[in-house]
């Protein structure tokens, strides 16, 4: 059986993220699929086939990346950011655990990538460069009350935070809710960082303390990451502000 | 002033996993700045000057960095992984903040990279699928009571959890602490995977339950990584098991 499945990150946006070892997978192999906007990313080619597929049917789509490495094709499974940070490869392993014993043999690898929240912090500065956490704001595939009750649990430990998928036209409150939370636990100074498409010709980013930030500030292509308590924000002339979480705390 | 500073990311060790956007920056340096096996990485070349020193003097580099990107030096500060993530872009602002007014209007980018514990969850599949955090170890710039206190809150959270930089010969007892930690709040089939030195050719991958974790497993160049408490093992015939995070909490 010559057929694999190579699960790969295409970063943020910008071509100049990807990895060359995602560019090595994707010059060798017979397929791909992904979500649309992300499949449309990859250059097309004679011998390869492109197969887009809508948003949330992400089983259907790990199960036939798996039945075509079985029946000898070599499949790439693009996911924008890493693979294994709320995208394709969690689904694939779903699919593969549940499938018929041979995919349990398959040539199968997971290629890591530049996640949203990395990208996002780096155009501000620092924000994640102590402990932090990250979390799937989505609530399709969890009950509000677990990340409601996570959320209390990480602003108490103290972490930096980011907050992927924090907002879409089928789940319009919970982001408004997160925020209610964090106005709860957190000192009004907060610092949170809206990073809107980063790297791509879109990106926008909005730094304001927690006492200034709206719901609609946020949508389905934005990453927030919240500061810790000790997160610092460096204002500069004529230039965007930056933002870090210092190394140390203090005993 | 010309003068430029980049913090970026070498990613996890193979080469294949830099972005080009990294290489690019590299090739307009005039000078690299970093710990010596992260210099050592960068390829010599006419016109760029290699910087090397030595652990722990972060501070004292990132002001080097400043000071020549100040004289119109191109700088580039390396990390290895993503600068943000337990590197040197926190290290680089502390500096700045503390540094001459001239600092702050520099032109300073960061550039994001693969982290380890991305690099390393790729490799065992994706533990890091759902919720999780990352929490340095070292307790040389916090008290280890923070870090204990921020465990056991992980913990209650359910995240996923990767640890950084778990031991070391001058603090061989912290790990095993949190080894005793993670015993009296996880049940003894909770998932550790020891990833060494992903990507290099050192890489060792060693995926057991609580019960079995050894401090012995882990060393300066390990990152560790435990599952929540729904972390999956897939067993294989002929290859190693491949653990991931569902996607799916249940209410």
């Amino acid at each position: 059986m010559s057929g694999w499945v190579a699960i790969a990150g295409l970063g943020p946006g910008d071509e100049a993220l990807v990895t060359p070892e995602v560019r090595a997978a994707l010059a060798e192999a017979t397929d791909v699929v992904g979500y649309i906007p992300y499949v449309r990313r990859v250059i097309p080619r004679a011998g390869l086939s492109l197969h887009e597929s809508d948003n949330r049917v992400e089983l259907e789509r790990a199960q036939h990346a798996l039945e075509m490495a079985c029946a000898g094709r070599r499949v790439v499974v693009v996911s924008s950011g890493d693979p294994g940070v709320f995208a394709m490869a969690s689904a694939v392993f779903e699919a593969l655990e549940a499938g018929p014993p041979e995919w349990h043999e398959l040539d199968i690898r997971v290629l890591p990538g530049v996640t949203a929240m990395l990208a996002a912090a780096a155009r501000a500065g620092a924000p994640l460069g102590h402990d932090f956490c990250a979390i799937n704001l989505s609530d399709n595939l969890k009950p509000w009350d677990v990340i409601a009750r996570r959320v209390r649990l990480a602003v108490e430990a103290d972490f930096a935070m980011a907050f992927y998928n924090p907002r879409s036209a089928s789940r319009p409150g919970g982001f408004g809710s997160l925020l209610d939370i964090l106005r709860e636990t957190c000192e009004p100074e907060r610092v949170l960082i809206f990073a809107r498409a980063v790297s791509t010709p879109e990106e926008a980013l909005r730094i304001v303390p927690l006492s200034e930030a709206a719901p609609e500030m946020a949508d389905m292509r934005t990453v927030v990451l919240v500061g810790s308590s000790t997160t610092r924000i460096i204002p500069r002339t004529g230039r965007t502000a930056l933002v870090y979480t210092p190394r140390s705390v203090r005993a």
